[in-house]
């Protein structure tokens, strides 16, 4: 069956795995390796639509969990989908409420038809099965959509990663067979299977074999250390076809987004830099700027001289100070809007260095003028 | 002496005291009547300078209290003063902190000299006088600046009131004094006098042989009945001179601002239209809006379907809602922006009427649709 997506590869990167490509859904055109900003409740924390889009901003993510909670997905649906309820032209993911169900949720039962956990806002009980996360997410209707899996802690033993993973990968299949609307909606698979190599492969191959027009890594960046991801993450890509989009989910730190571009990562999303900005810290290309530090007060310059964006074009980091230690909402939409910008930015760059050939090199000169530890892997 | 701002009354009304000016400052030129949106915290709350320039916005209010507290008048004056510190390019008008001292500090002691109190951030000990106001202010350097003043509350015995009055007269004369840059910031005087009609005559006079550019009516909407406030503030504009600038210290309703620029006030500011959009409450042309009850869940329409803003071209009542149960502060920013625009494209509509000699009809038909009583002013 053609799928609602196409994804072409345009370059690659000598001695790296790094790709550029390009992901077309039914709402734009995606230049890949792309960073998506997370939407958790259909709004980009302090942004709008139309700011989102001014900063380049081609794909966002949303959370199946969130909305389904409030306003619920017949609101949603009612109102057009996604894209028309919070009137974002770009594309739009929706995870599967996997993650949040094990990290948010209460009280939570699973068993192999399903988890049954009661809503962190009123309590109420509710039950998500592969076939009712499919059900939503079809109501939702975001371009990409993701299977719902069982996202296991870190640490957890090689038996429970193994009966976690063996639902995870009937669930796989439950949603592909239950999805209502794969000629709108792409269905991804994710790969779990812990950090557990064997496990991983076996993942990744059932997977492949379901033919998912996309694939997603998860069950990182969940504690583990950094070169242990990073392990996890190079021999999972191994497995996974060269031309088909990958997507590694939640992580969005500036070192792990060019770790994971290095080894084949086409998408990547985190609350990162919408977190931080809340809480007054900004990444800049000299590395993270902790605006409240008394250093700042008078300090008149931009957020970062390097940067091209709306806020350091004509604001202060005095001016910033000021707003945060005043608990200014403005504080936190300048910043906000800064970080979300810095990643799009920083993505962009990788795309231009992949295209010429200079990823590597590009990653040097990040990670130096970052203040980044240089890294085994290069 | 030359006055850094210029009046001039280009059309009046028939049987009211409406009047259409000009004031021109060293930040722009506004047309009057004129509300003022309130950046207290040198930030009108949610919003950005660019969406206030967007909306038609010409001149500001921020308050000396709070920006002598944080981030301090010195620093604001390192950074170019106010306009340049939150990077607004049009006029800004500064309270004196009088009515703040008077209403949110703690532990005052009120002497002919001046006030002492203590910060309600910190608690640390300050003192306002007329020359320490001044010197503020002239820091701080808005294009209209106001005089110290003693707001007294309501009710209050004839007695206090006038004790108070005397002391805000003798201060009126000191900041006149102490005032260092008059060739760039205009001096409002204060009328005080509580709701006894010859203490506010007594009050005007005094002041207009102060030769003020232009005249603050204080001490109105703290408590007292509409009609009351209506009565008094008539009596008072009688007294003050026709070609000078006459404002209405906090206050913002929309019946308040007809009543207002019936009797002939050209300057309002009020944190009403922000202070209700963050309880998610609206104003739109068939009267206030509650977001937040469960009628508007589904609710597909705009907030006004007679708004141009640019929340009421793009944005839901039911997308509105949810981000405001949701506790989005996008909800937050698009009800402000609303509520802000309404009553700038409301005055620019009384501005309209006055021109063409219909404001009592364009009364007469807004409170109609807005659903406020007729009353007996008409």
């Amino acid at each position: 069956m053609t799928s609602s997506i196409q994804f072409k590869i345009l370059s690659t990167s000598s001695n790296t795995n790094a790709r550029r490509g390009r992901l077309i859904t039914p709402h734009g055109t995606i230049d890949t390796p792309v960073f998506m900003p997370v939407g958790t409740q259909a709004t980009v924390k302090t942004l709008s639509p139309f700011e989102l889009r001014e900063m380049g901003a081609g794909i966002i993510l949303s959370n199946t969990y969130h909305l389904h909670l409030r306003p619920g997905e017949d609101l949603v649906d009612e109102a057009g989908g996604l894209h028309q309820f919070m009137r974002w032209p770009g594309a739009v993911l929706t995870d599967s409420g996997g993650f949040q169900v094990f990290s948010l949720a209460k009280l939570r039962k699973i068993t192999d038809e399903g988890v049954t956990f009661r809503s962190h806002i009123d309590g109420s009980p509710r039950f998500f099965s592969p076939e009712t996360v499919m059900e939503i997410e079809n109501k939702l209707g975001a371009d990409i959509i993701m299977a719902f899996d069982e996202c296991p802690p870190y640490p957890a033993t090689r038996e429970y990663i193994e009966t976690s993973l063996k639902r995870t990968l009937a669930w796989a299949k439950r949603c592909k067979a239950s999805h209502q609307r794969s000629d709108q909606q792409a269905l991804f698979g994710i790969v779990q299977g812990g950090m557990y190599a064997d496990l991983r492969r076996e993942a990744a191959l059932s997977l492949v074999d379901l033919d998912f027009p996309g694939y997603a890594i998860g069950g990182l960046s969940v504690g583990e250390p950094k070169p242990m991801m990073n392990e996890v993450l190079a021999d999972v890509v191994c497995h996974l076809p060269v031309d088909k989009p990958r997507y590694l989910m939640g992580v969005g730190s500036p070192d792990d987004l060019f770790e994971g571009v290095e080894r084949g990562v086409d998408m990547f999303d985190c609350v990162l830099p919408t977190r931080i900005a809340r809480n007054g810290t900004v990444m800049t290309s000299r590395g993270k700027v902790v605006l409240k530090n008394a250093q700042y007060s008078r300090d008149f310059g931009p957020l970062d001289e390097n940067c091209d964006c709306q806020v350091c074009k004509v604001y202060t980091r005095a001016y910033l100070r000021h707003l945060l230690k005043a608990g200014e909402v403005l504080g936190i939409r300048l910043t906000s809007y800064h970080n979300v910008y810095f990643l799009l930015d920083m993505m962009k760059k990788i795309r231009k260095s992949i295209e010429e050939d200079r990823f590597l090199a590009f990653k040097r000169e990040f990670y130096e003028s970052y203040g980044f530890a240089s890294n085994d892997s290069e």
